[in-house]
């Protein structure tokens, strides 16, 4: 009988799940459509017919428990509890509910911490006990190891690194204040710089035959890749907010490595290499050439899945 | 047999020890001066023979381990490098010779670090499992508590909350870079902002008397006291830039509690009151009114003995 942890993936739009065995492979997978249910109890039904019409298809496959990665998800109450992206507001018990449906343990954290004990479990953290996982996409979310453990805080919502302020002056952010550091390090982020950027300068530009629609980390990505000025301006840009606020970052909790993940991420040495420079530069001397910035171990399709499974893996 | 730690508080000028019961009650004490010796092994024997003839002078007492609080010290290696207050330079492995020397165990980390020990174990964090100590003296030292333990970090230096950068354009720091926390929450750093004001405003003020030697966290406290007006402002401003980075070192560890101790912490609700003000207007939504910030429950003047013991209690 093989055991496996059923890795919810609570997104806005789809809810993939799939069957993750301990070394962390994928047995079966499925999804929900999150925006179908009017309800978040008809959601959570649909969600566990479909776990089980995919269960049947396996033979000899025990689900053990569950692991939820969920917008606003926390940790201690196993609940998400009004996330932007989401039509049902309040409190929504996830974790309780699966548990009462069917005797099976359930844990949820947000999306950036099932990220972190992903990368502990299954990435290239496996054998570190500090360390840092950035999810660069929309906003920038983040998990922090500390001394082998994922950091909750009192709240259970420590580890919001993309809500420091890096400028109190600074761009307005979804949260209400001003300068927020997802404001400038994300996809938002960059598109922001460079719409800045073509807005204030007269430079060529490849991003100027694009819409403002058109333009995200994708296209800026593909600039930057033909040379053009503006969009390694825009990297040079984010890599240096980004790079100071690590350099921060490391002063308080001192990680052994800091790693990239998700949509921006994909820029490779073109995001990697500004901030990597922008934070030496700005370190502290205690903690010069002591940390490490990497790409994450984990595959960008299915890291929201696996991270999920891990922390259930984790627990059980 | 009366078991105690002996905790040594290595400063640049005195080296005060005491001997620590595991209640937190000192049993005995003495000092050596630290600046009295020209080299480190000179040094250590003379607070060896100094410990010995204070334990001698008490019955039944038996030394059961040392906990050492220094500048710059590494919980990992149990040593001291190149600490900016002291003669000796390089690698000190005060540790290491104490416990070579006398057979008992020997701890040592940084004051701040021990401070915060000292709150868990003899303060007021006795019951919390996240919090941070701010520690106002010359310079902000800071040590945070996360789920129950002391964060070191990948290198032992984690904790540098005095360290983190503020305003990049900002203050000369004494560790070579710009506008760092502790050029303006400290007794160095009000001291600066109140003579930058002096300079740029006409405003009357009673700290006009003074020469800038005299004027120091106290006198500034004094003249608030008065109702002076231009030490109040500076109050309000050194309250409204440590609440706002306070504001961050809660979006990345989420405290129950932050407790504020030393030198400028004196100052009462002068500094909590305008700091714990700014921390929550400019708080995520996620943490507001989560986080309590306090004075510390340690007597300024045992704190760092305490502290220091604490560390080695804590691990005996």
């Amino acid at each position: 009988m093989k055991h496996v942890v059923c890795g919810i993936d609570l997104g806005g739009t789809n809810s993939p799940f799939g069957f993750v065995e301990k070394d962390g492979s994928i047995a079966a997978g499925s999804a929900v459509k999150t925006t179908d249910f009017g309800t978040f109890s008809d959601y959570v039904n649909a969600l566990l017919d479909e776990i089980g019409k995919t269960q049947s298809k396996l033979k000899d496959t025990k689900i053990v428990g569950f692991g939820i990665g969920a917008p606003n998800g926390n940790y201690y109450t196993g609940s998400v509890q009004d996330a932007p992206n989401l039509r049902w507001k309040g409190k929504l018990e996830f974790a309780k509910m699966l548990t009462d449906k069917t005797g099976l343990p359930a844990y949820l954290t947000n999306d950036a911490n099932a990220a972190a004990i992903g990368e502990k479990l299954f990435g290239n953290a496996k054998e570190m006990d500090d360390f840092i996982i950035i999810t660069l996409g929309t906003g920038l979310g983040s998990g922090i190891y500390c001394g082998g453990r994922l950091l909750y805080g009192s709240t259970g919502f420590a580890g919001e690194v993309g809500h420091i302020v890096v400028d109190f002056n600074g761009r307005q952010c979804g949260c209400g204040r001003k300068g927020c550091l997802e404001q400038y390090a994300s996809a938002t982020g960059i598109k922001k710089t460079v719409i800045e950027m073509l807005a204030g300068k007269e430079t060529e530009s490849v991003l100027r035959n694009y819409s403002a629609e058109e333009i995200d980390g994708k296209t800026i990505h593909d600039a930057a890749k033909q040379g053009d000025k503006l969009a390694l301006d825009a990297f040079e840009y984010t890599g240096e907010v980004l790079g100071k606020a690590l350099a921060n970052a490391v002063a308080y909790s001192s990680p052994e490595a800091i790693f990239l993940f998700g949509g921006l991420a994909n820029a490779g040495e073109y995001i990697l290499e500004p901030t990597k420079r922008h934070m030496e530069n700005n370190m502290l001397n205690n903690f010069r050439d002591t940390v490490k910035l990497l790409p994450s171990g984990l595959k960008e399709n299915t890291a929201a899945i696996i991270g999920a499974a891990a922390l259930c893996w984790n627990e059980i």
